[in-house]
């Protein structure tokens, strides 16, 4: 072996990957087939390799959002079936509780027991509380699927039926009356302004989904719509409830429980002005009535009045309605240099290994 | 030397790890233990290896829970005791407000101060407010710890003790002769029925703690055990506080938080199926009297009447009792290629480079 | 070449790093430069592995925070001003709705319209209402912007102005008329006590934002102070707002929401007593009028009262005030032997994979 040629060979050992000379000294169909898929193997590589850090973003370090909702209901109703009085309702009346934190409810059907007092009356009639005379009551019983303390009397509740009498507030309620269809059916030409402030605390980050550059006219008329307003913060019920597939006239006779979801995910290292809520509507509560205890949603409240002799009545309402739950929830990702570290690192490194492994196979 | 046996030194070297044959040609009781430590510490590190991507599950993407809970307390109780009326308490009575978000307060203990009207009466006796005359009294102060605004006059509070006259709600709440039993004793074997509805938004995976196996008729008689009823929906609150290591009767009296935490950390890439809730109960306020102001749970509301003349009337009511917080998290995993491509590479790169080193160290 | 010197030789080439005796034979102005450079690189790489290891603690792992809160406000005040009655209130009086789960609303300003009835009344004036004689009115019509549903008649307002008749909560509300000094400014020198308990689930880890070095005396007399008291959970309500960088006096007359924010991050690698709560307080509505519908913060509830003869009888009332939102948030890490070696080895890998890129272009 010349001088020079020696040199040669040493400049192309330093100058070319050190296992390359190796496997070009072994020709074989073998090695160039594993030689190629190699090569082939390097660009799957560049791809998982991008995929990783730019579509994952995860050269990103991330956080999660914090974030306060106020809920402003408008409109009214006026109500006249035959069970009830005409009534006129506003929102003191159909807001219950007047104000919550993430979340409103929307009276729109009901049971209404009014003049209740605390005294004695016969229970509603049922397999466990008919009876025939005092002996099949029992004093101070309380049956839990009953509705009071039982005196041991048996009392005539109607004509045909004889139950036990109980202690309680009476007259007792007849929930089995819920009206077929919902009371406040103009509930669902309510609207709703929700104001949503949001943090990323460790970004400092703050925004509303009221956006900067829409102003105060645009919202005193705009309504939230997918296509035309997908930025308008005030949605009308029943907008909502259908674009959660779902029909507000049925949902309102039971109740039910309506999530209206924003999502605040953002890539902060894009133009923050581009970090926007996106919206989106989706029944919590399972509509289907197979394994359904108590469907829908609803409550009792009472309001309580004293007569002028002191003594207490109280108007029972049995409560039927939506609640809406507004549900924020989102990551921003902004570049960090921990994850890039860590992920170009791990996923350089996990291929340089692979490939060596596929040389030295390769190279047998 | 031959050239077979060049040839099948040069098929060796190619064979195995080019550091092998290196160590071979240096025979020393030092190169020799430390080529078996190394051995033993490539075993340790296939242990890890397999911890860290199977036991931690390391090749998993994650998702934190979005939830609704809506809850449904069912009961009523007869209260006769020496210092109140009899009455009988349901559920309008006992849960205030009437609903939330994903807590529900039973009222288990009271005091009730009853014809409150704004005007004029004696503070309650201690060291600040007790008087000689007129001249101890200044109009307008406002003592933190008092009732009210003084009006400047010294009263008879008692035939033994004179105080400050005060503005304020007349006749002023004595809250420290609060029942020493809780008044509402029975709420113990009050029943609540919650139902929780989760999302795991980045693996559109949505599920109910009501489970689709169990039948209606078996939720209508259920009531939630860890043994024989896991995942019975309706819990008996005796023993939800029983289960949080409390005793009702002593939690009732001063009130208490009790945080019912739903764990729905799920493996979705098993068969989700096994994606279930798992239920714990704790106390979440500190019991223990040590560092302890307003120990317990209790808030003031008031019942507001009108009398014919118009007059306003209120009944304040200081509520002690249980708040239960229905708190559900969860983490979900499903594999995903980046955290496997990172974790995986990440491990083997830093297996292959600790190796290097301990071969790089046995070969001196 | 002597024997002697060939194993000193091998001695060597097995004692160092195996590309530096390589890049010493080529002697070279470039290749120097190439190999100091290459040894400011190393440096850096330790000061990066430094940084993502010890500064961004990547060898822990992580949990969110899962919390309680109760508060309880104390203080009352005086009202009297030439609109309404002398008033005196307390915290069943402006704490609306009596309790809630992490957030309380403060009373300060409100319109308050007295005996309503379901009736009939004029309209509000505005270019929509008025008209000049029955046949600018529809009967049934309800204008999204009015207040009631319309009977088709038109009646005088007052002297000068005649509006449409409506069917609604009679009288109507007026709410222009706002007070422009807070009805309730003493309420500023309202406290409140926020308890929070805290767990990390995931390392079993519990806490409370009362500190178990702090006694009950002191926590009876404290006052939150960022400087001499910033661990006593009493807070001045006007201290709250002006660390928001806020007037409460402003904000008081048309409301507002407030962020009390609770930082609960910890390293639970260290002392555990060093996990303590860091407060901070920030105004989460928006202040600046433009782009504002309905500024401030304000809700309308009713009380509702039943005359002798039956009839109902609302005050109604639209409350402006404070909302405090108490956030807590923060994230534990606890040294974790899946993140140390995940990062630790992607760090150390990725390093060394540039390393050797380093010395190949240098030996070049």
């Amino acid at each position: 072996m010349s001088k020079s040629a020696g040199c040669c060979k040493r400049f192309l050992h330093y100058a070319f990957d050190y296992e390359t000379p190796k496997t070009l000294v072994i020709p074989s169909l073998g090695v160039g087939f594993v030689f190629r898929f190699t090569q082939f193997l390097v660009v799957m590589y560049v791809g998982i390799d991008w995929y990783v850090c730019v579509v994952q973003k995860a050269y990103q370090d991330t956080d999660t959002v914090i974030s306060t909702v106020t809920t402003k209901v408008k409109g009214f109703a006026f109500t006249n079936t035959s069970d009830t009085e005409p009534r006129f309702w506003d929102v003191a009346d159909y807001i219950i509780p007047p104000q919550s934190d993430h979340s409103f409810f929307v009276l729109t059907n009901m049971v209404v027991t009014p003049k209740q007092v605390q005294s004695h009356c016969p229970e509603l009639p049922s397999p466990s509380t008919t009876c025939v005379d005092d002996c099949n009551c029992v004093e101070g019983r309380s049956d839990p699927r009953g509705n009071g303390i039982q005196t041991g009397l048996c009392e005539n509740y109607s004509t045909t039926a004889r139950t036990c009498e109980v202690l309680s507030w009476c007259p007792l309620e007849i929930d089995t009356k819920l009206p077929e269809h919902a009371l406040l059916v103009a509930a669902e030409n309510f609207t709703v302004l929700i104001k949503n402030s949001i943090t990323y605390p460790k970004f400092n980050f703050h925004r509303r989904n009221i956006l900067p550059h829409v102003n105060s006219s645009y919202l005193k008329r705009c309504e939230f719509s997918r296509l035309t307003d997908p930025h308008c913060p005030i949605f009308r019920l029943k907008h909502i409830v259908s674009e959660a597939g779902e029909d507000f006239q049925d949902m309102a006779v039971k109740g039910g429980v309506l999530g209206i979801l924003i999502d605040w995910s953002c890539d902060l290292d894009w133009w923050a002005g581009e970090c926007l809520p996106k919206y989106s509507f989706r029944r919590l509560d399972n509509k289907h009535p197979v394994n359904n205890v108590a469907p829908g949603y609803n409550f009792r409240f009472a309001k309580y009045y004293k007569a002028a002799d002191g003594e207490e009545t109280r108007t029972l309402i049995k409560a039927y309605g939506i609640r809406f739950d507004v549900i924020v929830f989102g990551t921003a990702g902004r570049f960090s240099i921990v994850p890039t570290i860590v992920n170009l690192g791990a996923a350089l490194s996990f291929l340089s290994l692979v490939r060596r492994e596929m040389f030295r196979l390769a190279s047998v």
